[in-house]
């Protein structure tokens, strides 16, 4: 027998937090009243158990809760069915984090590529890496693919779709891909540095396995996808299906969850196999906090089992001049996004994003070459 | 140009409303600064417009925003990218509303049995319906067989997998949804009544599709699944792929979202393909407020579009006590699922499910019989 542990945070009175707890243990496996059992051994090992309950501020505590591994399965659907499902129906209950044995970790095969495999697609060992956003929707492909080819001409490392660019009629897949795919190619040429492009990925599985084998035809090497958006399950399917794939993922209505940040972003999407990860940065449009920036991106990058580290990716309101700020925090195995901040003056866009790329190229990182996230002053 | 307009609720301070109205306009179209923006075509049609802001309470605000149709696609996850992308990342932003045109409507085929179509598979036209559920999970397939059986002989007309069970060892998915269906099929001869058994599907895309196969082959008319789990994309691929099936969506890890009940359970569900769906009662063991429940169950089953009516099915702590109060609530184009509570005496199932069946058959509506579900008391 093995059991994972599911951390809960639970606004509860005091006087009703162990009935909480324990209906929580219910709710997330045999889901019916202990008294309709007659089973000794589904007593013993499927019914989940209440390991801790820990005060965590006023009528707000942390529940451990022992869930039972057979009933898990080996897709995210059923892990997060029984991890969060039920429970996930009480607005006072958070899915705080998860210890996860390694019988469990070894159900997933996480990232295919992780830091290192993108750092060697991109040829750069060591230093942190550059990402821009093609927006606005609406534009037409000449466009698009024209702006593709400024950012790479300006040494971008990867250069993605907007999140909102789906098979429109303004940029269809197909066309959109040959001609981006085709523009970067001819400024790589041109600059002898290498960088992809990353088009979206959005849509049921069908789509998604049909755009696949569009995108791989077209040589492509990196896509964007929202995990939260195909849902996890599909994208556990595109992975496995087209591992060659470097995947970005995209937080789009990930935010719409009851789930701890660093363990949503940080954990679940590297489980389930994400080579980097783009998150709200804090101090931008969204601002999580920088401590919950900080766990996130320790997750994303800790050792776990044997899965591959995933590439932390701030974003989201993104500027300039904080490049060098966000360097020192987030350390070298970082990829920076800055998507309209490169893009209010038009006229202007190839400099400012050469800057962009050479202020990050030109951060001197305190740590030794070649040291590794976790000797960075981020990590503890 | 067509628009669909999106309302969220806002917690803001009264002087910054304006701004964050504006933001999520941008966030779910174009999410780059207008300044950016050369292209006159884009900022007419394609960026979100903010239609209007109305006090809701103290520092909370309703916001209209205008989303242009051509942005949102014909597959779940970029609608929900369009319409609850990043600002779902705003955790004061929850999504309430949402008018459809028919333009958008036309895109989705909804449900493809819908009330009418259950209710001629069950040969009952008029009366409420009735939904069992085989818990707990760790039950072998002959014990769930044999309760599978009993729930059909005491006259029940759905009866579920519990949504834990999946394709553990204990009860592997093929062997169980063999035996529960001849066990069912069994004693719907010797009652002469029909009965149908729902097994749970879950898992990723390439997983559903097989077991839906098993479920064909072995005569399965009604499937369990919770489109949260799998993924609104991956539910629309299925129910697209295997239209002979009716959809009894399950809850499960919905309650994750910030997407108001109603909008959730009652209409996205059936936009995607819903024919009935299971959602949380009030004064049960999550207890949605009453008129959340008024309005999810109005929102399944009004008219919209062409799109057939959903069942609403109630759910979650129900009590057989409360059967003639539900149904007086809920009106007959209901189905009253009773988990736990049929089997807390495991020696009385048969008698307890009896007494269910026949209170929920003996209950005189007040509405004429053939009325439908707007001529009830519930609906305005």
């Amino acid at each position: 027998m093995s059991w994972l542990t599911a951390t809960y945070l639970v606004e509860s009175e005091p006087e009703r937090i162990e009935a909480r707890a324990a209906a929580i243990a219910s709710e997330q496996s045999v889901e019916c009243p202990l008294e309709a059992i007659g089973d000794a051994r589904i007593l013993d090992e499927i019914v989940a158990r209440v390991a801790a309950i820990e005060p965590d501020g006023e009528n707000r505590y942390r529940v451990d809760v022992q869930i039972a591994t057979q009933t898990i399965g080996t897709n995210p659907a059923q892990f997060i069915n029984m991890v969060f499902g039920n429970a996930s129906l009480w607005d006072n209950v958070q899915l705080a984090d998860l210890a996860l044995p390694p019988t469990v970790l070894e159900r997933f095969a996480g990232p295919r590529h992780g830091i290192a495999g993108i750092r060697a697609l991109l040829d750069a060992p060591q230093r942190a890496l550059t990402n821009a956003a093609m927006k606005p929707q609406g534009m037409h492909v000449p466009e698009l693919a024209a702006l593709c080819r400024t950012f790479a001409l300006a040494g971008i490392d990867i250069i993605k779709d907007d999140h909102g660019i789906d098979d429109q009629w303004y940029s269809p897949f197909a066309e959109r891909v040959r001609a981006c795919q085709a523009a970067v190619g001819e400024a790589v040429r041109a600059t002898g540095k290498p960088a992809l492009y990353a088009p979206n990925m959005i849509g049921t599985p069908r789509m998604l396995r049909e755009r696949a084998r569009i995108a791989r035809e077209e040589g492509v090497r990196v896509v964007l996808i929202a995990p939260m958006l195909v849902g996890l399950p599909s994208f556990l399917d595109l992975v496995d299906e087209f591992p060659e794939f470097v995947y970005l993922a995209h937080p789009s209505h990930a935010g719409a969850r009851r789930i701890a940040e660093p363990l949503l972003f940080g954990r679940l999407m590297r489980l389930f196999g994400t080579d980097a990860v783009i998150f709200v940065n804090f101090g931008g449009r969204f601002g999580y906090p920088q401590p919950v920036c900080g766990a996130l991106a320790e997750g994303a990058r800790a050792p776990w089992g044997a899965l591959r580290p995933t590439l932390p990716v701030p974003a989201g309101g993104m500027l300039l001049e904080r490049v060098e700020e966000l360097l020192t925090f987030y350390g070298p195995d970082t990829m920076l996004l800055i998507g309209g901040n490169l893009l209010i003056e038009r006229a202007a866009i190839l400099e400012r994003t050469t800057a962009f790329v050479e202020r990050v190229a030109a951060f001197p990182f305190p740590a030794p070459a070649g040291a590794r996230a976790h000797a960075h002053p981020l990590s503890r």
